[in-house]
Protein backbone atom coordinates (compact mmCIF):
# COMPACT_ATOMS: atom_id res chain seq x y z
CA UNK A 1 0.00 0.00 0.00
CA UNK A 2 1.40 3.54 -0.89
CA UNK A 3 0.00 5.86 0.63
CA UNK A 4 -0.23 9.57 -0.29
CA UNK A 5 -1.67 12.63 1.73
CA UNK A 6 -2.04 16.08 -0.20
CA UNK A 7 -3.57 18.87 1.08
CA UNK A 8 -3.69 23.20 0.86
CA UNK A 9 -3.52 24.69 4.12
CA UNK A 10 -3.03 28.60 4.31
CA UNK A 11 0.51 30.29 5.07
CA UNK A 12 0.10 29.49 8.64
CA UNK A 13 -1.01 25.92 8.64
CA UNK A 14 -4.92 25.87 8.47
CA UNK A 15 -7.20 23.88 6.41
CA UNK A 16 -9.88 26.03 7.34
CA UNK A 17 -11.63 28.62 9.48
CA UNK A 18 -12.50 27.47 13.20
CA UNK A 19 -16.02 27.24 11.59
CA UNK A 20 -14.70 24.64 9.16
CA UNK A 21 -16.04 27.02 6.49
CA UNK A 22 -13.43 26.13 3.48
CA UNK A 23 -11.39 28.94 2.04
CA UNK A 24 -10.16 29.54 -1.48
CA UNK A 25 -6.43 28.73 -0.38
CA UNK A 26 -5.73 27.29 -3.81
CA UNK A 27 -6.59 28.02 -7.00
CA UNK A 28 -6.81 26.46 -11.52
CA UNK A 29 -3.32 24.95 -11.70
CA UNK A 30 -3.04 23.25 -8.45
CA UNK A 31 -6.76 21.83 -8.85
CA UNK A 32 -5.62 20.17 -11.90
CA UNK A 33 -2.71 18.93 -10.10
CA UNK A 34 -5.06 17.19 -7.93
CA UNK A 35 -7.38 15.88 -10.54
CA UNK A 36 -4.32 14.52 -11.98
CA UNK A 37 -3.20 12.99 -8.33
CA UNK A 38 -6.82 11.73 -8.04
CA UNK A 39 -6.25 9.85 -11.46
CA UNK A 40 -3.22 8.23 -10.76
CA UNK A 41 -4.78 6.37 -7.66
CA UNK A 42 -7.09 3.29 -6.36
CA UNK A 43 -9.02 5.47 -4.21
CA UNK A 44 -9.17 8.73 -2.39
CA UNK A 45 -9.84 8.71 0.80
CA UNK A 46 -11.33 11.29 3.90
CA UNK A 47 -11.92 11.31 6.94
CA UNK A 48 -15.89 11.47 8.34
CA UNK A 49 -15.47 15.30 10.05
CA UNK A 50 -14.83 16.36 6.38
CA UNK A 51 -17.36 14.49 4.88
CA UNK A 52 -19.75 15.77 7.63
CA UNK A 53 -18.26 19.41 6.87
CA UNK A 54 -17.93 19.97 3.07
CA UNK A 55 -20.04 17.01 1.59
CA UNK A 56 -17.53 16.61 -0.74
CA UNK A 57 -18.11 13.66 -4.06
CA UNK A 58 -14.76 13.06 -4.93
CA UNK A 59 -15.77 12.44 -8.51
CA UNK A 60 -13.68 14.20 -10.73
CA UNK A 61 -10.28 13.34 -11.17
CA UNK A 62 -8.04 13.53 -14.46
CA UNK A 63 -8.92 11.10 -17.40
CA UNK A 64 -5.18 11.04 -19.33
CA UNK A 65 -3.97 10.26 -16.11
CA UNK A 66 -6.20 7.33 -15.02
CA UNK A 67 -6.05 6.23 -19.35
CA UNK A 68 -2.37 5.73 -18.57
CA UNK A 69 -1.65 4.71 -15.28
CA UNK A 70 -5.36 2.35 -15.15
CA UNK A 71 -5.99 1.47 -18.65
CA UNK A 72 -8.41 3.57 -21.09
CA UNK A 73 -11.63 1.45 -19.56
CA UNK A 74 -10.69 1.79 -15.81
CA UNK A 75 -13.17 2.11 -13.35
CA UNK A 76 -13.01 5.54 -11.65
CA UNK A 77 -11.09 5.99 -8.34
CA UNK A 78 -12.86 4.80 -5.84
CA UNK A 79 -13.90 6.94 -2.16
CA UNK A 80 -12.82 5.54 1.22
CA UNK A 81 -14.38 6.95 4.21
CA UNK A 82 -12.58 6.53 7.81
CA UNK A 83 -15.62 6.28 9.87
CA UNK A 84 -15.75 4.45 12.92
CA UNK A 85 -19.25 5.06 14.40
CA UNK A 86 -20.60 5.22 10.94
CA UNK A 87 -21.79 9.23 11.11
CA UNK A 88 -21.70 9.58 7.19
CA UNK A 89 -25.25 10.62 6.38
CA UNK A 90 -27.15 8.40 3.59
CA UNK A 91 -27.57 11.49 1.78
CA UNK A 92 -23.78 11.90 1.38
CA UNK A 93 -22.35 13.42 -2.39
CA UNK A 94 -19.71 10.82 -1.23
CA UNK A 95 -22.28 7.58 -1.61
CA UNK A 96 -23.78 8.91 -5.02
CA UNK A 97 -22.56 8.15 -8.32
CA UNK A 98 -20.36 5.59 -10.03
CA UNK A 99 -17.55 5.57 -7.78
CA UNK A 100 -17.29 3.12 -5.18
CA UNK A 101 -17.46 4.22 -2.10
CA UNK A 102 -16.02 2.50 1.04
CA UNK A 103 -16.43 3.12 4.79
CA UNK A 104 -13.94 1.78 7.19
CA UNK A 105 -15.68 1.56 10.57
CA UNK A 106 -15.34 -0.06 14.09
CA UNK A 107 -16.68 -2.79 14.99
CA UNK A 108 -18.47 -1.28 17.68
CA UNK A 109 -20.70 0.85 15.14
CA UNK A 110 -24.53 -0.32 15.43
CA UNK A 111 -26.35 -2.41 13.28
CA UNK A 112 -29.13 0.10 12.05
CA UNK A 113 -26.53 2.35 10.81
CA UNK A 114 -24.34 -0.63 8.61
CA UNK A 115 -27.72 -1.35 7.20
CA UNK A 116 -28.63 2.26 6.25
CA UNK A 117 -25.70 2.96 5.27
CA UNK A 118 -25.19 -0.52 2.80
CA UNK A 119 -28.82 0.00 1.87
CA UNK A 120 -27.47 4.19 0.45
CA UNK A 121 -24.59 2.01 -1.53
CA UNK A 122 -21.54 1.83 0.43
CA UNK A 123 -19.18 -0.92 0.88
CA UNK A 124 -18.74 -1.33 4.89
CA UNK A 125 -15.10 -2.37 5.60
CA UNK A 126 -14.73 -3.23 9.92
CA UNK A 127 -11.19 -2.97 11.15
CA UNK A 128 -10.65 -2.17 14.80
CA UNK A 129 -13.53 -1.36 17.60
CA UNK A 130 -13.44 1.86 19.36
CA UNK A 131 -11.80 3.64 16.83
CA UNK A 132 -10.66 2.40 13.52
CA UNK A 133 -7.19 0.34 13.33
CA UNK A 134 -5.87 1.92 10.00
CA UNK A 135 -3.04 -0.20 9.69
CA UNK A 136 -6.10 -3.36 9.44
CA UNK A 137 -8.13 -1.04 7.30
CA UNK A 138 -4.84 -0.23 4.83
CA UNK A 139 -4.52 -4.04 4.48
CA UNK A 140 -8.11 -4.72 4.13
CA UNK A 141 -8.25 -2.26 1.53
CA UNK A 142 -4.65 -3.78 -0.45
CA UNK A 143 -6.84 -6.92 -0.11
CA UNK A 144 -9.42 -5.36 -2.20
CA UNK A 145 -6.93 -4.70 -4.76
CA UNK A 146 -6.48 -0.97 -4.10
CA UNK A 147 -3.09 -0.72 -3.17
CA UNK A 148 -2.42 3.00 -4.03
CA UNK A 149 -4.44 5.52 -1.84
CA UNK A 150 -5.19 9.23 -2.03
CA UNK A 151 -5.52 10.84 1.45
CA UNK A 152 -7.42 14.57 0.82
CA UNK A 153 -7.39 15.31 4.86
CA UNK A 154 -8.64 16.55 7.26
CA UNK A 155 -6.66 16.97 9.72
CA UNK A 156 -7.09 14.38 12.59
CA UNK A 157 -7.46 11.71 9.44
CA UNK A 158 -3.92 12.81 8.65
CA UNK A 159 -2.30 13.19 11.90
CA UNK A 160 -3.55 9.29 13.06
CA UNK A 161 -1.78 8.29 9.45
CA UNK A 162 1.37 9.85 10.71
CA UNK A 163 0.75 8.28 14.04
CA UNK A 164 0.86 4.43 12.46
CA UNK A 165 4.01 5.43 10.64
CA UNK A 166 1.09 4.64 7.10
CA UNK A 167 2.19 8.20 5.37
CA UNK A 168 4.68 7.55 2.24
CA UNK A 169 4.75 10.98 0.56
CA UNK A 170 3.32 14.24 1.63
CA UNK A 171 2.31 17.19 -0.98
CA UNK A 172 0.96 20.18 0.19
CA UNK A 173 -0.15 23.71 -1.51
CA UNK A 174 0.63 26.66 0.54
CA UNK A 175 -1.61 29.78 -0.37
CA UNK A 176 -1.28 32.93 0.17
CA UNK A 177 -2.98 34.25 3.13
CA UNK A 178 -3.31 34.05 6.93
CA UNK A 179 -6.47 31.86 8.67
CA UNK A 180 -5.23 31.80 12.10
CA UNK A 181 -7.21 30.43 15.06
CA UNK A 182 -6.26 28.11 17.89
CA UNK A 183 -9.32 26.27 16.97
CA UNK A 184 -9.17 25.82 13.33
CA UNK A 185 -8.40 22.73 11.64
CA UNK A 186 -4.86 22.51 10.55
CA UNK A 187 -2.94 19.59 8.24
CA UNK A 188 -2.16 17.55 11.23
CA UNK A 189 -4.40 17.49 14.53
CA UNK A 190 -4.81 14.98 16.72
CA UNK A 191 -3.23 14.81 20.09
CA UNK A 192 0.45 15.71 18.16
CA UNK A 193 3.75 13.85 18.83
CA UNK A 194 5.47 14.73 22.08
CA UNK A 195 8.61 13.19 20.52
CA UNK A 196 9.47 10.92 17.50
CA UNK A 197 8.94 13.16 15.54
CA UNK A 198 7.85 11.70 11.42
CA UNK A 199 10.78 13.26 9.88
CA UNK A 200 10.40 14.08 5.63
CA UNK A 201 12.54 14.88 2.94
CA UNK A 202 12.34 17.56 0.60
CA UNK A 203 11.77 16.80 -2.86
CA UNK A 204 10.78 19.53 -4.72
CA UNK A 205 9.25 22.82 -3.93
CA UNK A 206 8.24 25.34 -6.62
CA UNK A 207 6.00 28.10 -7.28
CA UNK A 208 2.23 27.01 -8.27
CA UNK A 209 -0.57 29.80 -8.56
CA UNK A 210 0.29 32.45 -6.26
CA UNK A 211 1.88 30.08 -3.44
CA UNK A 212 4.21 27.22 -2.99
CA UNK A 213 3.62 23.58 -3.60
CA UNK A 214 5.77 21.53 -1.10
CA UNK A 215 6.50 18.03 -2.38
CA UNK A 216 7.87 15.98 1.03
CA UNK A 217 8.67 12.04 1.30
CA UNK A 218 8.40 10.94 4.36
CA UNK A 219 11.82 9.35 5.66
CA UNK A 220 12.75 7.41 8.97
CA UNK A 221 11.23 8.86 12.08
CA UNK A 222 13.40 10.46 14.99
CA UNK A 223 14.28 7.85 17.59
CA UNK A 224 13.36 9.75 20.88
CA UNK B 1 6.88 51.72 12.04
CA UNK B 2 7.58 48.43 9.73
CA UNK B 3 6.61 45.26 11.42
CA UNK B 4 8.11 42.17 10.07
CA UNK B 5 6.98 38.63 11.71
CA UNK B 6 9.75 35.82 11.61
CA UNK B 7 9.11 32.26 12.72
CA UNK B 8 9.68 28.42 12.12
CA UNK B 9 7.41 26.10 11.73
CA UNK B 10 6.99 22.67 11.37
CA UNK B 11 5.59 21.61 7.51
CA UNK B 12 2.14 21.05 9.62
CA UNK B 13 2.45 24.57 10.76
CA UNK B 14 3.37 24.36 14.65
CA UNK B 15 5.90 26.29 16.14
CA UNK B 16 6.09 23.72 19.29
CA UNK B 17 4.50 20.35 20.50
CA UNK B 18 0.99 20.90 22.37
CA UNK B 19 3.26 21.27 25.65
CA UNK B 20 4.66 24.12 24.35
CA UNK B 21 8.25 22.18 24.92
CA UNK B 22 10.29 23.50 21.32
CA UNK B 23 11.37 21.40 18.82
CA UNK B 24 14.88 21.71 16.71
CA UNK B 25 12.38 23.37 13.81
CA UNK B 26 15.65 24.74 11.21
CA UNK B 27 19.58 25.18 11.50
CA UNK B 28 22.87 26.68 11.82
CA UNK B 29 22.08 28.42 8.31
CA UNK B 30 18.24 29.84 9.21
CA UNK B 31 19.80 30.45 12.75
CA UNK B 32 22.30 32.49 11.12
CA UNK B 33 19.48 34.46 9.02
CA UNK B 34 17.77 35.52 12.08
CA UNK B 35 20.66 37.12 13.56
CA UNK B 36 20.95 39.03 10.51
CA UNK B 37 17.17 40.15 10.59
CA UNK B 38 18.14 40.76 14.37
CA UNK B 39 21.18 43.09 13.50
CA UNK B 40 18.57 45.11 11.27
CA UNK B 41 16.26 45.93 13.50
CA UNK B 42 15.90 48.52 16.56
CA UNK B 43 13.58 45.97 18.29
CA UNK B 44 12.94 42.60 18.51
CA UNK B 45 9.05 41.25 19.97
CA UNK B 46 7.96 38.52 21.87
CA UNK B 47 4.46 37.75 23.60
CA UNK B 48 4.76 37.17 27.18
CA UNK B 49 3.45 33.39 26.40
CA UNK B 50 6.82 32.81 24.59
CA UNK B 51 8.73 34.42 27.45
CA UNK B 52 7.04 32.38 29.76
CA UNK B 53 7.54 28.92 27.68
CA UNK B 54 10.94 29.66 26.49
CA UNK B 55 12.30 31.86 28.84
CA UNK B 56 14.59 33.77 25.77
CA UNK B 57 17.30 36.31 26.52
CA UNK B 58 17.54 37.90 22.75
CA UNK B 59 20.94 38.75 23.16
CA UNK B 60 22.03 37.54 20.01
CA UNK B 61 22.47 39.40 17.09
CA UNK B 62 25.02 39.71 13.46
CA UNK B 63 27.35 42.58 14.30
CA UNK B 64 28.19 42.74 11.00
CA UNK B 65 24.28 43.71 9.71
CA UNK B 66 24.42 45.87 13.00
CA UNK B 67 26.77 47.45 12.04
CA UNK B 68 26.25 48.37 8.62
CA UNK B 69 22.29 49.36 9.29
CA UNK B 70 22.68 51.29 12.52
CA UNK B 71 26.69 52.49 12.55
CA UNK B 72 29.80 51.03 14.03
CA UNK B 73 28.89 51.75 17.57
CA UNK B 74 25.46 51.13 17.77
CA UNK B 75 23.49 49.64 20.83
CA UNK B 76 22.24 45.81 20.56
CA UNK B 77 18.36 45.85 19.30
CA UNK B 78 16.34 46.37 22.04
CA UNK B 79 13.51 43.94 23.21
CA UNK B 80 9.76 44.51 23.56
CA UNK B 81 7.44 41.96 25.30
CA UNK B 82 3.80 42.21 25.23
CA UNK B 83 2.35 41.21 28.02
CA UNK B 84 -1.17 42.73 29.49
CA UNK B 85 -1.13 41.99 33.23
CA UNK B 86 3.05 42.07 33.56
CA UNK B 87 3.42 38.15 34.31
CA UNK B 88 7.31 38.32 32.77
CA UNK B 89 8.99 37.07 35.84
CA UNK B 90 11.40 39.32 37.52
CA UNK B 91 14.14 36.65 36.74
CA UNK B 92 13.40 36.33 33.14
CA UNK B 93 16.55 36.38 31.01
CA UNK B 94 14.68 38.68 28.70
CA UNK B 95 15.63 41.30 31.39
CA UNK B 96 19.19 40.50 32.12
CA UNK B 97 21.82 41.99 29.72
CA UNK B 98 22.91 44.99 28.26
CA UNK B 99 19.94 45.35 25.59
CA UNK B 100 17.02 47.58 27.05
CA UNK B 101 13.96 45.74 27.56
CA UNK B 102 10.31 47.29 26.66
CA UNK B 103 6.99 45.67 28.04
CA UNK B 104 4.07 46.84 26.80
CA UNK B 105 1.16 46.31 29.34
CA UNK B 106 -2.81 47.27 29.68
CA UNK B 107 -3.68 49.85 31.77
CA UNK B 108 -5.33 47.20 34.78
CA UNK B 109 -1.82 45.68 35.38
CA UNK B 110 -1.63 45.90 39.32
CA UNK B 111 1.02 48.52 40.25
CA UNK B 112 3.18 46.10 42.53
CA UNK B 113 3.98 44.43 39.03
CA UNK B 114 4.98 47.58 37.89
CA UNK B 115 7.42 48.02 41.00
CA UNK B 116 8.58 45.12 40.90
CA UNK B 117 9.46 44.56 36.49
CA UNK B 118 11.01 48.66 36.66
CA UNK B 119 13.00 47.34 39.70
CA UNK B 120 14.09 44.07 37.26
CA UNK B 121 15.32 46.79 34.89
CA UNK B 122 12.08 46.83 32.36
CA UNK B 123 10.65 50.21 30.65
CA UNK B 124 7.20 50.01 30.88
CA UNK B 125 4.90 50.84 28.08
CA UNK B 126 1.50 51.22 28.95
CA UNK B 127 -1.03 50.93 25.92
CA UNK B 128 -4.62 49.69 25.83
CA UNK B 129 -6.42 48.07 29.16
CA UNK B 130 -7.96 45.04 29.40
CA UNK B 131 -5.80 44.09 26.58
CA UNK B 132 -2.67 45.59 25.22
CA UNK B 133 -3.98 47.81 22.32
CA UNK B 134 -1.27 47.01 19.75
CA UNK B 135 -1.47 50.09 17.14
CA UNK B 136 -1.50 52.27 20.37
CA UNK B 137 1.75 50.48 21.40
CA UNK B 138 3.43 50.55 18.83
CA UNK B 139 2.98 54.15 17.64
CA UNK B 140 4.49 54.52 21.71
CA UNK B 141 7.45 52.02 20.78
CA UNK B 142 7.79 54.51 16.99
CA UNK B 143 8.19 57.69 19.59
CA UNK B 144 11.11 56.17 21.39
CA UNK B 145 12.80 55.53 18.21
CA UNK B 146 11.79 51.81 17.56
CA UNK B 147 10.65 51.84 14.03
CA UNK B 148 11.89 49.07 13.03
CA UNK B 149 10.17 45.84 14.93
CA UNK B 150 11.14 42.52 14.33
CA UNK B 151 8.51 40.11 15.94
CA UNK B 152 9.52 36.58 16.55
CA UNK B 153 5.90 34.97 18.40
CA UNK B 154 3.92 33.35 19.49
CA UNK B 155 0.95 32.25 17.50
CA UNK B 156 -1.50 34.56 19.65
CA UNK B 157 0.66 38.30 19.29
CA UNK B 158 1.23 36.74 15.66
CA UNK B 159 -2.35 36.07 15.44
CA UNK B 160 -3.36 39.69 17.47
CA UNK B 161 -0.93 41.93 14.87
CA UNK B 162 -2.38 40.28 11.96
CA UNK B 163 -5.88 40.63 13.12
CA UNK B 164 -4.58 44.83 13.75
CA UNK B 165 -3.14 44.48 9.87
CA UNK B 166 -0.13 46.11 11.37
CA UNK B 167 2.42 43.07 10.15
CA UNK B 168 4.27 44.42 6.59
CA UNK B 169 6.26 41.41 6.38
CA UNK B 170 6.36 37.49 6.55
CA UNK B 171 9.13 34.89 6.51
CA UNK B 172 8.78 31.57 7.40
CA UNK B 173 10.88 28.68 8.35
CA UNK B 174 9.07 25.32 6.90
CA UNK B 175 10.82 22.78 8.82
CA UNK B 176 11.11 19.23 7.79
CA UNK B 177 9.38 17.60 10.57
CA UNK B 178 5.44 16.73 11.47
CA UNK B 179 4.66 18.12 14.77
CA UNK B 180 0.80 17.63 15.03
CA UNK B 181 -1.81 18.85 17.57
CA UNK B 182 -4.70 20.34 17.06
CA UNK B 183 -3.55 22.27 20.93
CA UNK B 184 -0.23 22.39 19.89
CA UNK B 185 0.91 26.32 18.73
CA UNK B 186 0.71 27.43 15.39
CA UNK B 187 2.07 30.41 13.21
CA UNK B 188 -1.12 32.28 13.98
CA UNK B 189 -3.65 31.36 17.18
CA UNK B 190 -5.74 33.83 18.40
CA UNK B 191 -9.61 33.68 18.02
CA UNK B 192 -8.82 33.27 13.74
CA UNK B 193 -10.18 35.07 10.95
CA UNK B 194 -13.73 34.14 9.27
CA UNK B 195 -13.55 36.99 6.71
CA UNK B 196 -11.28 39.86 5.61
CA UNK B 197 -8.33 37.16 5.43
CA UNK B 198 -4.94 38.87 5.64
CA UNK B 199 -3.64 38.46 1.94
CA UNK B 200 -0.18 37.97 0.86
CA UNK B 201 2.63 37.85 -1.58
CA UNK B 202 4.85 35.83 -2.17
CA UNK B 203 8.34 37.54 -2.71
CA UNK B 204 11.07 34.55 -2.59
CA UNK B 205 11.00 30.73 -1.72
CA UNK B 206 14.25 28.67 -1.33
CA UNK B 207 15.55 26.03 0.28
CA UNK B 208 17.41 26.11 3.32
CA UNK B 209 18.92 23.93 5.56
CA UNK B 210 16.48 20.94 5.06
CA UNK B 211 13.51 22.91 4.84
CA UNK B 212 12.31 26.07 3.10
CA UNK B 213 12.57 29.95 3.57
CA UNK B 214 9.23 31.37 2.27
CA UNK B 215 9.20 35.24 2.48
CA UNK B 216 6.14 37.03 1.40
CA UNK B 217 4.98 40.70 1.92
CA UNK B 218 1.41 41.60 3.12
CA UNK B 219 -0.77 43.08 0.48
CA UNK B 220 -4.24 43.83 0.73
CA UNK B 221 -6.84 42.50 2.38
CA UNK B 222 -9.29 40.44 1.22
CA UNK B 223 -12.74 42.54 1.47
CA UNK B 224 -15.89 40.17 2.83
Amino acid sequence: MHVHVNAAMSADGKLSTRERRQVEISGATDFARVDRLRGRVDAVMLGVGTVVADDPSLQRFDTESRASTHGADAAPPARVVVDTRLRTPTDARILAGDPRTYILHGSTAGADRRAALEAAGATLVEAGSERVDLADGLDRLDGLGLDRLLVEGGGEIIYSLFDRRLVDRLTVFLGPLVIGGRQAPTLADGDGFLTAFPQLSLEDVSRLDEGVLLEWQVTQDESG
